[in-house]
C-alpha cells in the first residue's frame, strides 16, 4: 500500500536525483519514506537516495517495492505547476500508479522491480577528507574543467580544496582555501574522475546550498547532500579514473 | 484594390491562424474585411477565418482574392515591433503586395490563387455539446495528453467536459465541472481527434481568453474563437478518427 | 613579457571584434596596447583591431607577437562573471597565457604566430560618402535585407543613406534621411555586400551606440566602431560583389 501527496518540487527533485544516472529505477516503501540505489549502467556512479516521510504532505506506505519508469515519469511532472500537489496512489492489483495534479489524473503502469538492474550493496568507504562546498562552486569547478579536458583531479593540499584538469595543451586548476569553503578536514586526498559523470551530478547538487565531498587517494568520492527542505538525502559515489601511468 | 493599415500585433494572429494548418492562402478581400478558408494537405483540419474592416487603422478594398505565400509573410513580419504599424498595398499589375514598417518597405510577389488549393465548402454541422472553456485550459488538456499517446478523447458526460487520451500502457483523463468552464450547453458527445493537429491549433486557440468547442460523437469538432479584440474570428474544423473496433 | 588586466567585458568584446571573422590570430603586443589584423578564409572581410593601454586595469608589454586560438580563449571566457577581472601573464618560455579569473588559473598553449595566415597589408581606401549610424538601426537593415535575398545594396541618394535588397521574386528597401542618422557626408556611393559577412559584423557593430560606415561606388566598404569606453578601435573593411551584368 502507498498513497501520498507532496509538493512538485521536492517531488521532482527526487526523481532528478535518480534519472542524472539511469533510466529505471527500484523504489523501496516502507512506513518512513521511500527509497532507492542506482547503479549507471556502465558501474561508474552509483546513487543512493531518501525521501523521509516528513518531506510528504501525507504519507501512507507499507513495505514494498515499485519499479518506476523515469523518463516517462519526467514527462508527466513536466505538466506540474510550481505550487501543484502531487498525489501518488499505488494500485497494487493493476500495477500501476495513479498521479494526480491540479485537475489531471495520470495512470502509469510500473516496471517490474526484477527486470531492473539489481541495486549494488552500498560499500563503507573510510576516506580521509572532508570538504563542505557550496554546490554552485562545485557545478563551477566542473565547468571549468570541462573547458580543457576530459577528466578532473580533486583532492586537498595542505587546508585547501583543490581541482585540476589537464587537457592536451592546456590546464586548469581551483583552489579553495579553508575560509572560501564551508568547512574542511585535511587528509591525503587526491583522485581523478570522468567530467561525464561529475557533469551529470552537478545537475543535481549544483543546486544546493552546501554538499559534502569525502575524497582519498585514487579512491571513490562520495558527493553527499540533504534536499526537501532536509527530509531528503541523495548520496553519490563515483569510481576514481586510476592512471596506468608509465 | 487593397491598400490598409494594421497593428502588427492582430496581423500576425491573421496570419497564425492560417500558417498552423499551411503554407500558401487564398485571401478574399472585401469591402468590410478579409477571409479565408484553407484545408491543411491530410484533409483531416480546416480553418475559416475572418478579420472585419475595424480590426484595421484604415482600410479600403473592392472585391478580390490574393494568393499569399505564408512563411515568407511570416519571415517579413519577424522585422516588425509590437507597436508597429502595418502599411499595406496591393499592387495589381505587378501581382505584388507591398508591406510597409518603421522605415522598411517590403514588395512581396503574390502566389496565383488557382495555383493554390482551392477551398472546400464548409459543412454545417449541427453539434448536441457545445463548451465555452479558456484557452489555456484547452491547451494544457492538449499537452498533458500528449504525454501518454497521440489521439484524445474529448466528450461530455453529465455536465462535465472531458478528455482522455490512452497510450499503450498509460492514461490521462482531465475533468472540467460546470464551474470550472466558462459555459456548457451539455449534449451526448464523445469523439477521437489527432493530437498532432490539436497541437498545432492549440499553439493559436491556447491565447486567448476563451474558445468554444462544439462537439458531437464520432463527429467533426469546432473550434471557434475570436481575436483582434473581437474584429477577427477563427473557425478550425477537426476530422475525427473513428475507431474501426473489433 | 606582456601582463596585464583588464575587465571580463571589454576582453570578451576584444576577442569577438576578431572572431566573427576567423578562429585564430595574431595578437601584436606593445607597449602602448595589443592590436591585430585578420582576414577571413575566403578574403572576402578584413579586420583590424587595436586596444590600447587605457583599456587594461594595468598593463606592461614590450614588443612581440603571440598566435591565439580564438574557439579555445571564447570557451574559457565563458567562466568569466561579468564584473570578473581577468589576469593575462605570458609565459613567454613555455608558450603558454596564464588566465586568470575568480578562482580559476588556466593555462593556454599559445599557437606558433608563423602557421597563422600572414596579415595583409591594410588598403588606404579613399571613400566619398561617409554614413555615421547606430549601431541598432545597421543591424535591423543587414536583418531586414536577409529575409528577401543574399546581397544588399548599400548606397546614398541626395543626404538619405539606403540600403537594398533584391531576391528571386522579393524586395526590400530601406531608407534613413539626414535626421534619422547620427551623421552623412553625402558622396557617389552604391556598393552590393554579401550579407553573410554582413550579418557575422552586425553581431559586434550592432551592440555598439555608433558605427561610421565608409562607402564608394562599387567598393570596399568600411565599418568603424570604438568599443571598451574609447579605448578599443574596430574597423572591418568588406569586398563588395561587383555585379558581372549582362
Amino acid at each position: 500500500m502507498f498513497n501520498a501527496e507532496i509538493k512538485s518540487e521536492p517531488f521532482r527533485n527526487t526523481i532528478e536525483v535518480l534519472s542524472v544516472l539511469v533510466q529505471e529505477a527500484k523504489i523501496k516503501l516502507a512506513p518512513h519514506g521511500i527509497s532507492s540505489i542506482a547503479v549507471d549502467p556502465a558501474n561508474i556512479a552509483m546513487v543512493s537516495l531518501a525521501l523521509a516521510k516528513d518531506a510528504f504532505d501525507s504519507f501512507e506506505a507499507t513495505d514494498g517495492e515499485i519499479g518506476i519508469d523515469l523518463v516517462k515519469l519526467n514527462r508527466i511532472m513536466e505538466m506540474a505547476g510550481k505550487d501543484d500537489v502531487i498525489k501518488l496512489d499505488l494500485d497494487e492489483n493493476a500495477h500501476k500508479l495513479d498521479i494526480q495534479m491540479h485537475g489531471l489524473a495520470y495512470t502509469m503502469a510500473l516496471l517490474d522491480p526484477s527486470s531492473i538492474r539489481k541495486e549494488p550493496k552500498v560499500p563503507i568507504l573510510d576516506l580521509p577528507a572532508h570538504i563542505v562546498i557550496r554546490g554552485d562552486d562545485f557545478k563551477r569547478a566542473v565547468k571549468a574543467a570541462d573547458k580543457v579536458g576530459d577528466y578532473i583531479n580533486i583532492g586537498v593540499k595542505g587546508d585547501t580544496f583543490f581541482m585540476e584538469a589537464n587537457g592536451d595543451t592546456d590546464e586548469v586548476q581551483m583552489e579553495l582555501t579553508k575560509d572560501q569553503l564551508i568547512d574542511i578536514t585535511p587528509g591525503d586526498a587526491k583522485s581523478m574522475f570522468s567530467l561525464n559523470y561529475l557533469q551529470d551530478v552537478s545537475k543535481t547538487a549544483g543546486k544546493v546550498d552546501q554538499i559534502t565531498l569525502d575524497v582519498g587517494k585514487d579512491y571513490p568520492m562520495n558527493i553527499k547532500f540533504a534536499f526537501a527542505e532536509g527530509h531528503g538525502q541523495a548520496v553519490y559515489m563515483l569510481a576514481p579514473r586510476v592512471d596506468s601511468g608509465p
